[in-house]
């Protein structure tokens, strides 16, 4: 060991011991006859001190030194004069003996600070230096403490955690895959699983009948802001249950993760809202409860007024924004400027402000009536000092609207606060979706979620009206984790197919080992996944996955630090017997 | 929930209750009034008890199930007359008043027991049915717990886990990769991890001083009987430590693994092996050290005496076979036979018997005196009753062939007991081998391997004595771990890649963003790496990898349950600008 103690943990009750001590440089500060040091490791930082008259070589060897060398020290802890309570070692200090230079640095092209200078791409290039600095620490702290914690709990509730392949087969439906040329068999591909549903569903046949993996999933999408072409599941599945045992354990896994990590107590049972309410009162399939300011339908109430853009509306709703009557006309112009981003997709903006004397005061006062205007506000349970918001037109569109609209004004008044925590779960998704222009309906999760029992007559009237037995958890606006019961019954799963479109052939060639092992006696199962990333990133109140991963790609799937992807040579490519395509005609 | 208890937890305690069972039917047995099912599941077995008087039609319907059908049984525990002592629950039994049948199943195609009838390739096809027998579900509830028991050590010991990307870059150097076309980057591709070397050594650079992560690696080699193209590896690194540290801590790990997983206490320091000491002693750099039988040099005793075969060898070497006096003429042809195969490669054996009456017998009789022989005999420890096999040749090739041939004296002997363990460290590798064809020194572990410090003037004399700060954990002749000191010293790492013939462009091109890394303050550290499966399979005390694998593939790469690999369609490839070659003069 080149220490005998981290820089992390020496006190006022090491005082006197003789100690040594390796890291970096975290600074030095020269103060003509005192020289100090604060060196840094992964526990910490302690505070060396060099003294000009006791050693002047030794201190002037420590002023040569630069940010971010390793290295060594031997000294005696002693009690400093000006305590540093912020530290946990900011009682004490090292008058230093011996100094050792174990290696150099050059300089940093960013500072390591809690606060860098570092751009996105240098910092991502040197993730190295990076990954020195605190708050990415802290993630990575974080991150490993929950792994363990998501272990510790399910292993206590007899899940298993299985290994399943990464060299897996390629899957026709959904996202595209990354494949691997195999070259012992020429001409095919292995795939990177986006997950392993098909692999866990078959060890639930298997008997294995409580499964989990912490695993990474693979995805090669075009890549939004926070994706990333590989990430990392909480995958998990379990046989004789029905929805409502997969709802308990895993909110139990939530809540072990809060008490453990946060030390926050979650005593009563999540919440439970179904799709339908999720969407007519949050415009969103994950709500932020965090907060209320629910949307209140208003369409019976103001048609018909003649005030054409809501007598041609399928659908009128608003949110009361409360206390906010007193917004200036340029705050009410830039929330209609918001409602108009493409994103969201709103024409316009209706206002109401219920002003604090009682007063009404709209942007439609010539179409409605102070009374009329009353009931609207009533129904939205606004009161005096609050601001109705109103959009209208498409239904679906004008719901996500309203909830775009709800978590802007929620930020606005501060009512998404990082430090709340408010999960649910969403349930009663629809089990199908209609595509208008394949004319055809997709699985809404995949095509082995179970439909709710008493909706299976309606594969013959309204697909599109069967909900699914599949659940989302969302905390704080953020859907982390999401799954279903799965059909066991080969009936069942023929209608399935059936409504979606498939032969028999189809379905046989996309599915048949996985329908072939049905047929040796399935359990009936269910499952979940919750996004590992995720929900770090929502432990560690950040919004972006990205610094809760070690190694990231950036937006167009490279590793800067390792300037991968990259070309391989020729032999190689002769020895997968496959051919780079350069000339565009062949594509 | 299907179920109020599993198939393995009901005992005499629960006489009396009403339960829920589900599970998968094992075995049914009609006694005419009586109808016996072994219901089975993860946990264990239960007796149904279905009586004819009692319940006809109930009776009826048990007697028209089917092996492997899913069914789920309400009834009440009773006490059996009949008492199982090898079940847990064999005490009890289920009188079943209700049957569900949850699923039928198709006849499996080979016995679902301990020992079955299906063949390889039958079984890895329907791997699902072969997962539920039990050697494989205590093969892979053993790789689960000692998965958790591993994590719990590193965590104790202030370990990180932290998961480091599948998508990498490919490296030049040692086997074969397997690749990813890039889609988002054309002619570009990522590459699977053959480790995560780098990588682990990077994230030393950036301060996290205990690192570890049970990892998928991948390696697309020609398979020998007991590789897969993808493993997983117990991956670890520290810094500030030097090679006892490691020594130490890790040997902590195996410790707590043989307690907690076998129960079984080593209390003493692991023995530590030179691995020229190795070679001379047991003939391999992973010796069998639960018997002694140690190869005894007979070199300079032997030569000289007008024996024209020993005469001519470089070396002369024998093992003895404690009170195998007495083989047969067919007992030595056999160990001849043995010791001529191929892969063994001696041309011929010589024996001496020392026999129960001090006399002494051997095939060469014609050139050697009683009393010289007496001298080898006494050189090898032998005692009358004893029998000294003897190989002689090249000296390198004869230790290889005379270990040989004491691992399978051992067998013959009963001396390589499986309950019996002993580990070992083999430690002081050579840094560099020779390659005769391409007339420059490889790197025997891997480019950043230290020397042994004093070693280090050896650069410029004679490479090849130098000896690594490298180690090898052995267990009962298994290698299941090994690592090495890594260079963190610029200068140092100049000469190591001179010795190995590399240009600085060159040695820039493959190892640039280490080396990089390496300029900003690299602390000194060192690390190892465990063979996950192979570990498993020893504490499983299998000879394959196989089995402690959910999912393997086979000797060709494939997946036969999955049937992977497969063929992408033209539009897949496509999209990923690439070709098949089909062509072979295009290779």
């Amino acid at each position: 060991m080149y220490r005998t103690h981290t820089c992390g943990e020496l006190t006022m009750k090491n005082v006197g011991q003789q100690v040594t001590l390796a890291g970096w440089i975290q600074r030095i500060r020269n103060l003509g006859g005192m020289t100090f040091i604060d060196l840094r490791d992964r526990y910490g930082i302690t505070q060396l001190v060099f003294n000009m008259e006791k050693n002047s070589q030794l201190c002037e060897e420590a002023r040569a030194l630069g940010r971010e060398y390793v290295i060594q020290v031997i000294g005696t802890v002693a009690e400093r004069e000006n305590k540093n309570p912020r530290l946990a070692t900011g009682d004490i200090e090292i008058l230093v003996e011996t100094l050792k230079i174990i290696n150099p640095s050059a300089i940093p092209p960013f500072t390591i600070e809690d606060e860098t200078d570092g751009g996105e791409e240098l910092r991502m290039k040197y993730r190295y230096l990076d990954l020195r600095r605190n708050p990415l620490k802290n993630n990575l702290l974080l991150r490993h403490r929950m792994a363990q914690e998501v272990r510790r709990y399910l292993d206590g509730q007899q899940f298993i955690e299985i290994e399943t392949p990464v060299l897996m087969k390629s899957t026709p439906e959904g996202a595209r895959d990354f494949v691997v040329p195999s070259r012992m068999n020429p001409g095919q591909f292995y795939a990177l699983p986006q997950s392993p549903q098909t692999l866990k569903q078959i060890l639930m046949v298997a008997g294995y009948d409580r499964y989990f993996q912490i695993v990474k999933c693979f995805r090669d999408e075009d890549l939004r802001a926070d994706r990333q072409p590989e990430f990392t599941q909480i995958d998990c599945e379990m046989s004789f249950v029905d929805r409502d045992d997969i709802l308990v354990t895993f909110e139990g896994l939530i809540k072990h993760l809060f008490k453990t990590i946060k030390g926050i107590d979650f005593t009563e049972p999540f919440q439970r809202m179904s799709y339908a309410d999720a969407m007519a009162y949050f415009g969103s399939d994950k709500p932020d409860i965090r907060f209320d300011m629910k949307i209140v339908e208003l369409t019976s109430k103001a048609k018909g007024k003649g005030f054409g853009i809501f007598d041609q509306a399928e659908y009128i709703g608003g949110i009361n924004a409360t206390g906010c009557a007193d917004y200036s006309r340029k705050e009410i112009d830039a929330l209609t400027e918001f409602v108009k981003r493409p994103q969201i997709g709103a024409s316009g903006m209706v206002y109401v402000k219920y002003q604090s004397d009682g007063s009404i005061k709209s942007s439609i006062d010539k179409f409605y009536t102070a009374d009329e205007l009353r009931i609207w506000l009533e129904a939205a349970g606004a009161k005096p000092g609050d601001l109705l918001l109103i959009l209208s037109g498409a239904r679906e569109k004008t719901l996500k609207a309203l909830g775009n609209l709800r978590l802007e004004m929620g930020d606005r008044l501060g009512l998404r606060k990082q430090d709340i925590y408010a999960p649910l779960w969403v349930i009663d998704f629809p089990l199908l979706e209609w595509d208008e222009e394949m004319q055809r309906y997709f699985a809404m999760h995949h095509p082995f979620t179970a439909p709710v029992d008493e909706d299976i007559p309606l594969f013959n009237t309204d697909p599109s009206k069967i909900r699914a037995k599949a659940y989302d958890m969302v905390i704080n606006g953020v859907e982390v984790g999401g799954g279903s019961v799965r059909i066991h019954q080969k009936d069942l799963q023929a209608k399935m197919f059936e409504a979606l479109g498939f032969t028999r052939e189809e379905a046989e060639y996309q599915f048949g080992f996985l329908m072939n092992a049905f047929q040796y006696g399935a359990p009936p199962h269910a499952g979940i996944a919750f996004g590992f990333d995720r929900l770090v990133s929502l432990f560690a109140g950040l919004e972006s996955i990205r610094d809760v991963i070690a190694f990231p790609k950036n937006n167009a799937g490279r590793d800067l630090m390792l300037d991968s992807p990259s070309y391989l040579t020729e032999a190689q490519l002769n020895e997968l017997r496959i051919k780079v395509v350069t000339d565009e005609k062949n594509c």
